[in-house]
């Protein structure tokens, strides 16, 4: 995710305990070397129309001044790429000078990144230039790079002697264990696939820590953990990387004790000065689903007053009626839309996180806490009903709007009746053209509150629809930001199609739903 | 020297005995570090109109989207920068992309280089673009780059933040050794400054081998050789080095045992093959001179084959009248002048060649050879007098032109008896419409034959005239290509001022002049 949050003499609360103890979790990666399956030349430079060459020819091309050469690596990759120049021709007498462009979907590859001109850093689009001075020579990038095509471009060679390109491999590197993979027996090739897509795309999202994007912003942040903790559990359960993370969100946090929507790792930990109500919510629920894979109790001891603090944090911006003002609502995220009102969709949030927080209180024998926290849940749901509930229209108003995100979240938090909420959620689409879901990150928790209300037939269609048309698209992994009716769409403006990210941590939860819950008659979990 | 030539299937002869002894002499390189000594902002990104930044300033100025800041060296560097970044506002969420280019010039670092569509490889334009991933980070740029202005351009940032350079620094590599630099007592102040940047013309050339120049084309030239060697005697003194080079020549031939022009060093040495026919025979001065200074016997024992060689095959070209065919004449360089007929100098620069070729010869004690270049020296003398040497209009004429350079060679071949020679110098403004020279090298000769001809005065004139135009443009260090009266020329085509040398090895002999000629009453060598 980007997003841009700016607080002047902003200096986050460290906790050095808690840092120390995400620092010895620093996982151990995972390497392994790809080499290209099939190579193509773009027509023009920036054409999407190619000419395909044979995989035995692509490392005998002789390339002159402006020709290009594209190496498909045949999946995305994310790791150290090393090329092998050699030449034709006589000895070099000038510098080999190259464009490489690293691109996650063949889109982007064609594309012309000087158009681009959007609010996120140009910085972010993946194109390097290399000066190769002396030939044969073996140039190994020392950025990690988000790829599956690599565009090569020699801007110049000289006269005298034309570039080959002998041999490229990618090092990946990931901290997911592919051994220590789940099995899962899943009959249907469809949702097999898909399955798969789903795991590459948790894979090279695992890094140092859970990143929401291998290629972009390459970050911790507390909304895609959360999803990829719950994807992570049922493939490589890797859960000390979990545990690090929340370590790393509980170690640096905003002066008065919220968690940060993320965190920089590097030079070292870091809260960023960005604050989403929603996101440091989230905190709550991940640290819940961990303890019931783990029951590591140290990690709840550490980790337990940081959680109570955000519920209590974000009550404190809730008034007496139960409603939150306008000016808090801006802090919620819930999904990427513009001018949608978030006030009841950020209450139920708010309803969501208690219930998990109540079971830690449990877990944790604060029963106290817990009675507390039910008193408060159930005072909460009662006001989100009287509020935003027209009993009438049978839906959730915020606003004025009836959006299909404000009722999801309202059913994730047990508001309504289970037949109402079953009934609701029957006529989803009714409020799908009110504020369309734009990310994946969203059409997961639709997901889940179909779920939650007992469709799981329509649940499974939906996740088939969605995450199913990314697939049609030649999605290896899946994407940060799509929409099946603008597929040339960016949330980052124009020319985004360079800067979108194509391996997106929140994207990856299809292999969470088949395995915990299409795969069974009953669920296993709730983690709705 | 840039210059083209494609022989297919060359395979150069190479003599691993003298290629080892060329490998054994490898210089230690000597380093220092540099700092800036002051900086500017252009106004606009190609504007050569700029905001001076006093020096306490320069590592203060936060730097957002799009602008740059220009750091000034003070002097000619030719080394490793290296770049200590730091930031404002809050951590930042995204890279910093920046654009380096490195400048010899003021008028280099204002010029923008997508202009530049010339023959040399644009490859040579020192830019460079980088990522910095984590911030603060020390930046070290490994390759080797040749500059006084550094122009940074930061690309993009983020909106979170704005770039600060902490500390920049220049870590400089020569071979040159200005504990060994031989002391000169200059009281004119001009020629002293004009002595000291041949000085620094000459040790930012020598590197691994004497370049012709460190930006380009960092290579061992054996026409550059021959005038860096001159200046190194009565400077650095770095025998070794001239030895070396002399070695490399030997070593990797043409394979009928031709010197090539020029000797690429890495990945390992071996002949370029390009030949030009005055280059080769200026392995015979070179070594000639070389001895005069060392008396080195084995490496005249080792070389003196090859020497004699390039008389002979080059003397093969001459046919029974002692005239050189149009189509050999085309591998005579001289110097830059297009469609000048050098039939008449190329036959004048084998007799000055033979000159050291006889002295050689009786160094060797092998008086036969001796003896058969002197017969063939007088012969080829009276044939170039007769064929060439107008006795009319007392000026040499060759494919009926009568050019400076012309007259040039056929002095220092002593074709003239020496009262006709000094006439015919001292009415050398006469010629010098009629293919201008264009390159420091052929003034050099210009002056070598105006000393020759006894014309000490107008030489240093001239030398005064000539280097001493460039130092008022601004010159740090000599160039490779200078016209007074067409400043912004270049010999590489359109926009060619950022793939000129300003730094070039054949433009450093004022030194060598200052010092063996102009500070004394007599002249104490014969390199003319």
């Amino acid at each position: 995710m980007a997003l841009i949050s700016i607080i002047e003499d902003f200096h986050p609360m460290n906790n050095a305990k808690l840092l120390d103890i995400a620092e010895q979790l620093t996982p151990t990666l995972h390497h392994e070397i790809h080499e290209p399956v099939g190579g193509f030349t773009l027509k023009e430079r920036y054409s999407s129309e190619a000419e395909e060459i044979v995989l035995h020819k692509v490392h005998h091309i002789a390339m002159g001044k402006g020709e290009n050469l594209c190496l498909d690596f045949g999946n995305h990759m994310v790791g150290y790429l090393t090329l092998d120049f050699s030449y034709t021709g006589s000895h070099p007498d000038a510098p080999a000078y190259l464009k490489l462009k690293f691109a996650e979907t063949y889109e982007e590859v064609c594309e012309n990144s000087d158009v681009y001109n959007g609010w996120v850093s140009r910085s972010w689009i993946q194109e390097e230039y290399v000066h190769v001075d002396v030939l044969p020579a073996r140039i190994r990038i020392p950025r990690r790079h988000a790829f599956r095509y690599l565009k090569i471009t020699t801007m110049d060679t000289s006269v005298k002697y034309k570039l080959v390109v002998r041999h490229a491999e990618c090092l990946t590197e990931t901290s997911a264990d592919y051994r220590r993979l789940a099995a899962a027996d899943i009959a249907d090739p469809f949702l097999k696939r898909m399955d798969e897509i789903s795991i590459r795309t948790l894979a090279n999202c695992m890094q140092e820590v859970f990143e929401d994007g291998p290629k972009r912003d390459r970050r911790l942040w507390m909304g895609d953990l959360r999803l990829e903790a719950l994807a992570n559990y049922c493939t490589f359960r890797n859960y000390n990387l979990v545990r690090r993370c929340l370590y790393l969100f509980g170690g640096t946090r905003f002066p008065d004790g919220r968690v940060s929507a993320n965190v920089f790792i590097k030079p070292k930990a870091e809260a960023d000065d960005t604050w989403l109500y929603d996101y440091s919510l989230m905190f709550v629920v991940a640290l819940e689903e961990y303890m019931q894979q783990t029951d590591d109790v140290d990690t709840l001891n550490d980790l337990y007053d940081i959680a109570m603090q955000q519920i209590e944090m974000s009550l404190r911006l809730i008034d007496r009626e139960g409603r939150m003002s306008e000016e808090d609502a801006a802090n919620v995220f819930l999904d990427w839309s513009e001018g949608m009102d978030k006030r009841s969709g950020g209450v139920a949030v708010l309803i969501y996180a208690m219930r998990y927080a109540r079971r830690l209180a449990r877990r944790k024998n604060d029963w106290s806490q817990a009675q507390w926290l039910m008193e408060k849940l159930d005072w909460l749901k009662a006001c989100a009903r009287k509020n935003y509930y027209d009993e009438e229209r049978k839906c959730f108003v915020s606003g004025g709007q009836a959006s299909l995100i404000t009722q999801v979240w309202n059913v994730l938090a047990d508001v309504l009746y289970p037949e109402e909420a079953k009934d609701l959620m029957e006529r989803s689409e009714e409020f799908m053209d009110c504020f369309p879901m734009k990310t994946p990150y969203m059409h997961h928790y639709y997901i889940a509150a179909l779920l939650r209300a007992g469709l799981r037939e329509k649940a499974l269609l939906h996740m088939r629809d969605y995450w199913g048309s990314m697939m049609e698209a030649g999605a290896d992994t899946f994407w940060e930001a799509w929409d099946p009716a603008n597929p040339k769409g960016s949330p980052y403006g124009e020319g985004g199609v360079v800067i979108n990210s194509y391996c997106h941590a929140w994207s990856c939860t299809p292999t969470y739903f088949i395995r915990s819950w299409f795969m069974r008659e009953k669920h296993t979990d709730d983690h709705l």
